[in-house]
């Protein structure tokens, strides 16, 4: 196999990069971008051989500990826990939570062996007892299974004396009724908010 | 900036990949991909040092000699000219041309500096003089630099005795008259074939 058709199999790996979207990157950055791409292979091989999780909140970092478990400016009080990286990015995005995160790298789900070990339950217990925390913002998916992980780590808050709270649930802003779907309607119509 | 900031930034070098994109990519190979994305590096790294032009046909090869212009299988009395090595995969895939390819990396533009040389005329009239090529056949684009370059190529052909086509214009198969821009209906009019 030729080398260009070995790096247009290769780039497939990549979450939504088929045969011809392969095609056309190996093209563009052969033909127009070579010092870039070069550029790109030596940080790939570096991230991918330095960057690990982050010893207190398990976030992507390079470090044994993440620039916000590391910083002095954040509020040691307040814990959110999310599923990942990516969702931890987009709170730091949209919010001004200024406390610290705890990354749960999935949900629970018993059936595909991941039980509250591989999701790291046995460090936030440790955490949760070290740290002065005192609330705890659990940002998991309003999924089924993101709700559950939810359950179980707000009974595990309410043994202690740990507040506990979830994200609100309804309609998106700027969503219009008539395309949210039926079960969000029901959802928002039931805990209906004064205005 | 953080190696994984730096890896998301390199990411958007790749045609169609925005900042959101960049960071699912690299989410997606550090947590579930790490070996693959290794791999990848490697591959990009060695395409970008070995691959260069075909010394004969220009297209992307990490060989002097492209498969095609090495192959004895081919029909050496037909050239088939395109504008880029993109353009040659999709001709190889999808008809049944046994002749070989001429590339050249894009279209007459002289506001541009894009002139004869930068396309490889002086290669491209060598070749024409020393092999045996008695047909041309010139698959440039059907936009207004790929006709200008068409043209330029058939007033050279046209001073030798070698035949010169360029590609069927009109309809195409599968596409409802409805939809077709009028330019093309227009021309498909005009050229109507004998049935």
């Amino acid at each position: 196999m030729s080398l260009l058709s070995q790096l247009m199999s290769s780039f497939q790996i990549l979450p939504g990069v088929g045969p011809k979207s392969a095609q056309r990157i190996c093209f563009n950055l052969l033909q127009k971008n070579k010092t870039k791409a070069l550029e790109l292979a030596d940080i790939l091989k570096q991230a991918c051989e330095k960057i690990g999780e982050c010893n207190r909140c398990r976030t992507l970092t390079e470090n044994e500990l993440c620039r916000i478990c590391l910083s002095d400016k954040r509020n040691a009080e307040q814990l959110c826990i999310v599923e990942s990286p990516a969702d931890l990015m987009q709170i730091e995005q949209s919010t001004d939570f200024s406390g610290t995160y705890f990354v749960l790298h999935g949900n629970l789900s018993p059936l595909d062996g991941v039980g509250p070990a591989e999701l790291g339950f046995p460090n936030l217990v440790d955490l949760l007892a070290k740290e002065p925390i005192n609330e705890v913002i659990i940002a998991t998916s309003s999924t089924l299974e993101g709700q559950t992980t939810a359950q179980f780590i707000a009974q595990m808050c309410n043994q202690t004396d740990i507040e506990c709270s979830v994200l609100a649930r309804g309609v998106p802003l700027g969503g219009e009724l008539e395309y949210v779907d039926s079960s969000t309607i029901a959802h928002a119509f039931g805990s209906r908010e004064k205005i």
